[in-house]
């Protein structure tokens, strides 16, 4: 891969997948360091990702003024219109038919490992036919599962919403007591989940029991776990991914839909969004309830305001996801044919990263996953390697402060 | 009820019902007030309102240091645990021996109108046994439905969270269209609910449907609202109350879930927590699935997140749950023998307060609604008379903004 000198044609930018607090970070990043290129002669957005460059809806970003595209930048969910959609064989021929049409010669497309595949099928194709075109994806996702790169930007202010919600969710499992179960996003990965961790700094803080999905989960264990907090503690705070599975990978809400104790005909709750949530709360108020009369259980899934919610940020994250779409322009400028973005943090004890180029393949395909040394032996907490990986990427947290509580003595 | 002396004694202030981000503050401010006064021989917390009051449960106040004091407030969750529960009237006896034994003159409960009943009751059994007591009521809560008062404390934050959370899913909607369907908390009075078209700038953000208890709920009128803002916009964001019931007043889960549509096996799930939402979801799927192909509904039930979130707060309603707990001191050492805190609103353009009294018994038994001015005609939207009676309460929300959007021309 010489470096060539840059070609002279048009930019395509496009957002794919679930939205997030900075994926218009990614996009104004990239759209500031092509108005610096003499070489590039138009810079369009894509609206809906792969669906605009499919029917030709494309909108002038070099039209845009500043100011507009810094609020954008600040503005969560995906400016551009996002898409989920992996295009046929035929359909990525008819994107790169409309890229020949307008000369588009940069194309960057933001997302997670699908959207890097759906770049790579692209490219692939405009080699065969001899097109030089640039295609470049820029990482984003709130699960923080691509390949190579340390992290995703969309992780961090994600997490940060998930640590932000379990600091509050804490404090009123503490107000009111009983049992209570998150379910946070994440089908694969656990990292989000992890997250819900990283607002504790009191010895009894929850969340106090954690479930991902790389670890299979055992209804039983899970009720033993309860049972043992909340004896302990006299309340209990849980995080579960909304992915765990057993251990034959099977998915829990499923496999008990099936089962006799919950009737199969109520399938349109069981796919609905609380359906995990509930599905846990009635196990465990049936599991512990002859044991803890009275018992108090509540779910909640936390659901899309874990991705976009405005003014629950990390400055991080916003910062790492601007610099994301730059770098992939300035690779794609400096004569690198294609790649992806990757983040890789210093070593030593001062949080600080540098960006590389890595294939399109190395990405693509596969995903990652929580290490081994992010989860506890029991397969039920997350760890301190954990926190030191994460809390960086998400900032600041509120503090919160408890009553020192100096008691009173009985009388009479 | 003549201005008296202050009484000699201990007092006691409690917390009661769902927690709110503000509530510490209505604790500090009374904490504040108290120890400015030499009558006030004692400040005790009651560790989970009348739970710790029934078993002397009393954390000394007088104690704290300031730091901590000025630290909780700012912190959410009832720093003294909270309690669902209404005394029975021997419970109310028992809680009126311990406040005897430990010379209890002042009786501050913050809550709802059920915690203004309770303090009604152990006042009346005081007066009849001409032990001298004085019993206030402090107002709280996120629903918004106390009588006499203009607005509670624990409102504005709880609005301002179910408000950025819709302004962020409005633009993930944008984002990746279809119908989306929120569900917010309420069982009587659709204010938190209303809150969340207070983040609506442009002409087509959501939500664009709002359904509140206040109105009947028809489910086939339901399915073609939000028909006809899908095929208008081609997306469609809903805020219903949990509470929606029909025009006899069944609630609407319980209504479908005994019906034929919906298996009333499932009742595990149509019990749990996503259950309206993941049934009105079904619904519209199953009514616009035929004209809409491929149509992409979901639903989220906002749950817990809604009252404690740190980091979303309003600081007009921190300053104003202040002041209510400041107020409460101030009327039992002028004399006051007892009552709740009202707010009252200042005529005129510029938002400022006033507070006065009001009797215990006129906030206790009933509570109130959302006034016909504030719902639209057709009963499916809040009106801008409720945004401007709100949007104060909740201060500054998160700027969006969109691209400009200029179009390219297509090509070949």
């Amino acid at each position: 891969m010489a470096i060539e000198k840059p070609l002279k044609g048009v930019a395509v930018i496009g957002q794919s997948g679930g939205p997030t607090c900075v994926i218009n970070q990614s996009v104004v990043g990239a759209v500031t360091e092509l108005r610096k290129s003499r070489h590039v002669t138009g810079i369009y957005g894509a609206r809906h990702g792969v669906a605009g460059m499919l029917k030709q809806d494309f909108i002038n970003l070099a039209k845009e003024d500043l100011k507009t595209l810094r609020a954008v930048a600040e503005t969560p969910s995906a400016a551009l219109g996002s898409v989920r959609k992996k295009p046929t064989p035929d359909e990525c021929r008819q994107v790169f038919e409309n890229f020949r049409r307008h000369n588009v010669r940069y194309f960057f497309y933001i997302g997670g490992n699908d959207t890097a595949e759906t770049a790579h099928i692209v490219n692939e194709m405009a080699k065969r036919e001899a097109y030089d075109l640039r295609a470049f994806h820029i990482p984003k996702t709130i699960d923080n599962d691509l390949l190579v790169t340390d992290h995703c930007p969309g992780f961090g202010s994600a997490a940060k919403f998930v640590a932000q919600a379990f600091m509050g969710d804490d404090l009123d499992n503490r107000s009111l007591n009983g049992i209570k179960i998150n379910i946070v996003m994440g089908r694969h990965a656990g990292f989000l989940t992890a997250a819900s961790v990283l607002g504790r700094t009191r010895k009894d803080d929850g969340p106090h029991l954690v479930y991902v999905p790389e670890r299979p989960f055992d209804m039983d264990k899970f009720i033993a776990d309860v049972d043992a907090v909340y004896t302990k503690l006299g309340r209990c705070l849980v995080a579960v991914s909304e992915g765990v599975a057993d251990e034959k990978g099977e998915s829990i809400l499923h496999k008990f839909a099936k089962s006799d104790e919950v009737d199969a005909h109520g399938n349109i709750q069981l796919s609905g969004t609380g359906a995990l949530g509930d599905l846990l709360a009635s196990f465990v108020k049936k599991g512990l309830g002859s044991t803890h009369p009275s018992l108090r259980v509540r779910a909640d899934t936390f659901g899309y305001l874990q991705r976009c919610f405005p003014g629950v940020v990390s400055k991080v994250d916003q910062k790492e996801a601007f610099e994301a779409g730059r770098m992939a322009v300035k690779y794609a400028l400096g004569g690198d044919p294609d790649g992806s973005v990757a983040i890789e943090r210093a070593k030593g004890a001062k949080y600080a990263v540098s960006y590389f180029r890595t294939p399109l393949s190395s990405v693509a395909k596969e995903t990652t996953h929580l290490s081994d040394a992010f989860i506890n032996a029991a397969g039920n907490d997350i760890t301190k390697a954990f926190v030191k990986y994460a809390l960086p990427l998400v900032g600041d947290l509120p503090k919160t402060v408890l009553l020192k509580g100096y008691k009173v003595a009985k009388k009479g």
